[in-house]
């Protein structure tokens, strides 16, 4: 797919084989990849692994912030072909890990300004990040940074909407409103967006008539199991259409048993086969970026939240390596 | 639903917004209702929420007398409105926690009676009694409380049918007697009684056949299996009637991996999503009173064990409160 | 089934019941079976369950040595009788606990050894064995010992195919090779090879290939999903027959979520009455022995992956205690 | 020691004995004291027990937000008198759980408004605060509130100086700076400041220059060791002298073998019975509050952590009532 | 020190040694000893370690009833000679595992029953029981079997007096009342009694009076570091004489740091080397018997509470063994 | 202390501040150092840390291959200044990750050679290495390469001498070993060799004869507290003397309490107070080398032996460093 000149760039960010050296060995970076300052970034490669381990806009229990340290680890396990799709991402796109973003713990605004800076030469660049959280909060930077230009769609997989106005007497920087804000912002196309497994309790009867309003579609997970979710892929898909599409995949979309690691678990969650269905199902659309948000390793002494974000991470940088292979071929 | 009088009466028990005051914030009653004493809670609440902190019974692993502790905790978590149903419990009835019976923790008979005599005076009042155990044995003393006029009808969602006659030479207040009690001591309807999610290996044969005898309907997770979970809570349904009914839920009815916290675990029970299902199908049955047992909080580092059970009894608590409704408007 | 000398015998292999001594009281053994001697064995029980606390083999997360010991705590809760199946296995066979596999956690080769050492008597004997391990390599030399008069026939459920030929520049007896190498070694009967459950991420496109070429039939999870479990234990029970035939159950075929406490563990795996399913649909065959590895339970701190090892060590016992009564009354 | 008006109404404040109801039993205060509102403690009680469930201000893994939770439940393991030393604090003082403050998780200075804004009625009232944070930032508007009339003078037992200036270009309000901003406001007199068992490697090695030039006296756990507790406890006197005086203590003084839960660990503190001589050896000191800061549960799932912050704050709490009964009757 | 006869009896109950099998492997037994049923005890061995998996008596948090299978399982990591003593005990004594004391879980007065019944020919026939809790309330009817002809004296090190008269209006069997159980019925002299370590917040200033009038000398953890473990040990074997002497330790006697895994944990208790150092100081005693107690493994993810139980367990039979010796040579 | 090319030089590997990008953020290396190639560090750094991700000569619990990663996620804590010792260590020596040894997980004697592959080049390069195990066997060929010029002396900190010749039958590659191997061949001085710490049960009396016999000088815990540290680590200083001089840690000196998470742990050994003093106390030896081993992070949830292991590290670094200072300078 790739040609000869593309090839040979590609090669040199394949990650080594567990086959010759052992997968829990070696400084772990995402999917044991080259580590790659950001600045070095454009030209080089067409995908960059970022973690934001930044949770200080969590209004439930902490700990997302050592997120990317948990799936970096989790993540040296996948190796280097999706057997299920047949996706041999690092053959298709050149990927590295681009660090972390260098966050303020205690500060929303500040760290929302050092993201939004972090990430808006690799989209001038054209490098398509795949993010690691960090709460749900730092979508928001990410996306005013890819859909400052153009807003982009997107399919957002989570058990709450976050699209809240505010919280504790005004505040508007939380990780239940960054979808608010894009939208607001016009870097979030709200009818190109999707929100599937919405589920528990809620504070207000009318708490999602915003989004509504503004034209996102949500479907609640008792609508995900009357209708099956290949019906749900297909109006996602129906959704975003063929324009640049933002992929957000909050952990607690998965049942608590199945990722005990998070902030905010809902029970009544998605199975793990549930949402490689999920993800694998959303291959050919015109990705631009996605995250993965959430993972609280100090939640879950197991570490099989880690464990499952890290391989999403893996099924999802399978669709991203698709859509760079689709651009660049297309 | 409710006339003027009693919309403020029932205003005054609302639970503070998660949006106000952190979820983690407080003192943690159950679901972060008022703590009222027992003897104010007549005339003033519809719905007691009640902690019984006994695992004397226990003839497995302990760990249950710390349940109350864990699902308060984990309770306040959950939100004024059950989005799945619509239903708003704190809008059809006032609620309160009126904190733990005072329990002995090595003497079974000696608890029961504290148990019983906790109960008999809410039961007279009118008040409906939502506990949390502790082992499962603590739903016999509550049962003779509340079938002392006229036997309830039960449904039981356990992996376990709990009608023993006896353990260890003679021991007959055991957990896993309670039912088989309550029926010998007539405030238990046999006829009127359904039990449904059974499995694991057994001692005997014929261990159920006294149950089955009595009238029970025994339900095994095999079955459910089969025949599905709307047909089984379909039979359930007529089986109870619309007589008054109580609702048992033992959290080993849940798989171990979405209950690990819990005594006796049995491999291949319930998810969370069909327990939601389960639960939410009964809606409507004139439940007097209802309890959810056996967590057991030591077993279960990861805390999920604690927020099923709490969500739990949120959704029990929703059909409480719409059976009070249905009462006092009828 | 057994006449009066063997029903009599059988007898005295009885586990005590939880009803009189507390299951979690005495000293640990397999369903608190009695502890033999190998040497004592033969003439006196038909099956052996066997320790192989050996991990040496591993070449991801280790911990699997503590696997014995972990299920032999968690198996003393299972009971007489298969509720489900209706199986009484200990009055069918005369069942013991022979104790571990004296192994040397540092050398491969010499471990392979003493297993095969251990187990060819009994195979001699007649007596069938059925291990808990300890990592997968330990199915390599018991099936040395089993096939070595005639080749078995295999099911074979994992989240790997475990055929590797080998890793790190040329070891040839790891945790991944041991099929390959019984094949090789005419001990297992590839055409009658089934392997159920396969997924996660590979390092090549070509990796099954060398099995498949032999005839093994593989069934990856995806497959498994779209044509349904019945299909597949239909064909497992075509492609295995009505010759003698090994099951070996790797705990990691079940998700992460129903058995976090394994070194290699899979997003999206068998859930736990899936696996249930899958061991009780294989009734009938002609089993002569099978093992459960992988278990570790230091990985696993709520200690669901031993719950679930031991119940299926259970269910795995009633199948071969079938096979038994079968082979002695046919 | 008190008069009659004020021995009944102490009474009022005593919690139930562990010998009638069982410690685990009950909704969780703190010492399983009445839990009162705010406004009504005026008048009414001698010492409130404050919930601060805020790590805003936390540079390293947060978690002490959980903090007031997991000491409350640890508390109430706690008796009615202190043997070792024979005060029964309940006797001298009525005390009270006040509940949490309610904190903005996600914005440091408005916490830090609602914190001051919470104490300064109460510290106008008289009523000596015992908090429980929460990350170390908290004691900052707590002293706002305490020395606003009148600096206070320090008894801080951490194993970090938290006086820095700022972090991360120019945040100033940290878990890092409290004493900082106290002194140069004004509320805290550094010259009756004593800091002991600073350890761990640092950032500067002038980074306390700034402290000790305001006159703090420091104290690291070296010579701590050289010189021994009793040396340093005399110090500790001088220092403060017989002036108004708050005591600051920082679980992560402790060894993380005696406390592992706490954001920022650091190997070689003080052994739970030093941490116990050194707080009874204050006994006598003009008290006017007190804190226990930076018990992150969900990082220690043993719960030593929060048994031993519960343990420090009874024994706070003897001072404290020593102090309350020392001005009354003097 | 023993003759040819006692020599060739002793050498069959060694352990093995785990330079030739691994001390992780085959069943767990205590120190890999091997397992005898108790009736075929006499004549056979001097010493039998007995579980006595019972904490149905205790009125904090439960989870002793699992001390026995988690000392079994961290005693095979003990090996044959005391390096710090140079006791060998296997070659001293013939020791085994006499497995458990079948316990009523749920019934405080069977199982006392139960237990004297179990010690009273284990007693007759001269055998030393070393017994593994339990909760403590399992001492006293060990000590009726032990002290039915003569008072013994005792050493007991804890955090706690364990003298109350009774708890919950009247309950007399408790965890919290073993000893003064025993002192009333004659089985156990107060005036030669010690009681080492006792710590922690009290209900009241009298509680203690009631022993100390029996004559029952009391060293609290304060005084023991006034004056020093030296001197301590010095009074207790004064106190104790050359009379025949039980040993109780009861594991939270050490430090939660050291031991988190127990009900009733108290900060401020022994470490590891204080307590070996306590325990070998008793050399030469005239033991009759021993226990330790309280070891709650779900309280204790990392398992070193287990682990410290078994070394002491170790370290007491050293003592034992050396009193067998003495008294069989002597 | 270094001149202005060498400062230059230095400078370039400075780990970056905690004050401007948090601890926890970053892709984990040693103490946030620069990663380098160990192809590219001869001329560029003086002192390598290096991690041996191996466990495969483990006799006991595994886990210790996960040692490198647990170290280098806690060793991000540590900062750039010994406070305690006033040493600056990047400051002194130009110090670089430099990854892990590509190890083979199923094969000692493979491994072994692919270790003394990986250092010898930096041996010959003058590069100061500092491993993280793994288990205690690394040791054994990073002397080989370091001694093989001039046997070195050894400061060997440890609850076990391993010093064995051997087990199960003639494996003479353990971590049970490594000092006997090293000494036979010639790359260890047994005359400047100390060990200090040993303590726990023993197989036999005689095991430490051989090593005594060397001359190698055991210092068994007893002795330590007898003793007092001041005196051994004088007796160390004299028996390594002013030769080249590695230092070798394994965190099971330590008491079980500070350091859990270890495959063989060991009551009653250091507190962490005491392992810095020793440590420090051995600053201006000439040092050439060192390791820390046997971290073992799946033994351990609370992460308390990580962080130990990685302050211990630090603590090594900065004798490395000033050795380094010292014979550049000299």
């Amino acid at each position: 797919m790739a040609n000869e000149v593309d090839a040979a760039r590609i090669a040199r960010y394949h990650p080594p084989s567990g086959m010759a050296s052992p997968r829990f060995s070696g400084v772990s970076s995402f999917m044991r990849l080259p580590v790659l300052a950001p600045a070095e970034a454009p030209g080089r490669i067409d995908i960059g692994l970022i973690g934001i381990p930044f949770d200080g806009a969590t209004t439930n229990r902490p700990g997302a912030r050592l997120g990317p340290r948990g799936v970096r680890d989790a993540s040296t396990g996948t190796r280097a072909l999706n057997a299920a799709t047949g996706v041999p991402p690092y053959d298709l796109a050149a990927c590295a890990d681009l660090g972390d973003v260098c966050v303020n713990p205690i500060d929303v605004a500040a760290t929302a300004s050092r993201i939004e800076a972090f990430y808006t030469p690799l989209a001038e660049a054209g490098i398509v990040p795949l993010s690691v959280g960090g709460d749900h909060f730092v979508t928001y930077p990410v996306l005013r940074a890819l859909g400052r230009r153009r807003p982009v769609g997107l399919v957002h997989i989570d058990a709450h909407s976050d699209t809240d106005d505010g919280q504790y007497d005004g505040s508007r920087l939380t990780h239940g409103t960054p979808f608010r804000r894009a939208i607001e912002d016009g870097v979030l196309d709200p009818k190109r967006t999707i929100q599937i497994g919405l589920r528990g309790s809620v504070d207000a009867a009318d708490e999602l008539d915003w989004a509504r309003g503004q034209g996102v579609r949500i479907v609640p997970m008792d609508t995900v199991m009357v209708r099956g979710l290949p019906e749900i892929v297909a109006e996602a898909r129906t959704v975003v259409g063929d324009g640049p599409t933002y992929l957000s995949f909050d952990i607690d979309a998965l049942d608590p048993a199945y990722a005990p690691g998070t902030g905010t678990p809902e029970m009544g969650g998605f199975t793990s086969r549930e949402a490689l269905f999920l993800v694998r199902a959303l291959g050919g659309l015109d990705f631009v970026g996605a995250d993965l948000v959430e993972v609280a390793p100090p939640l879950d002494p197991s570490g099989i939240t880690a464990l499952a974000g890290a391989t999403l991470v893996f099924e999802i940088l399978c669709l991203l390596a698709q859509a760079v292979a689709t651009r660049r071929g297309g």
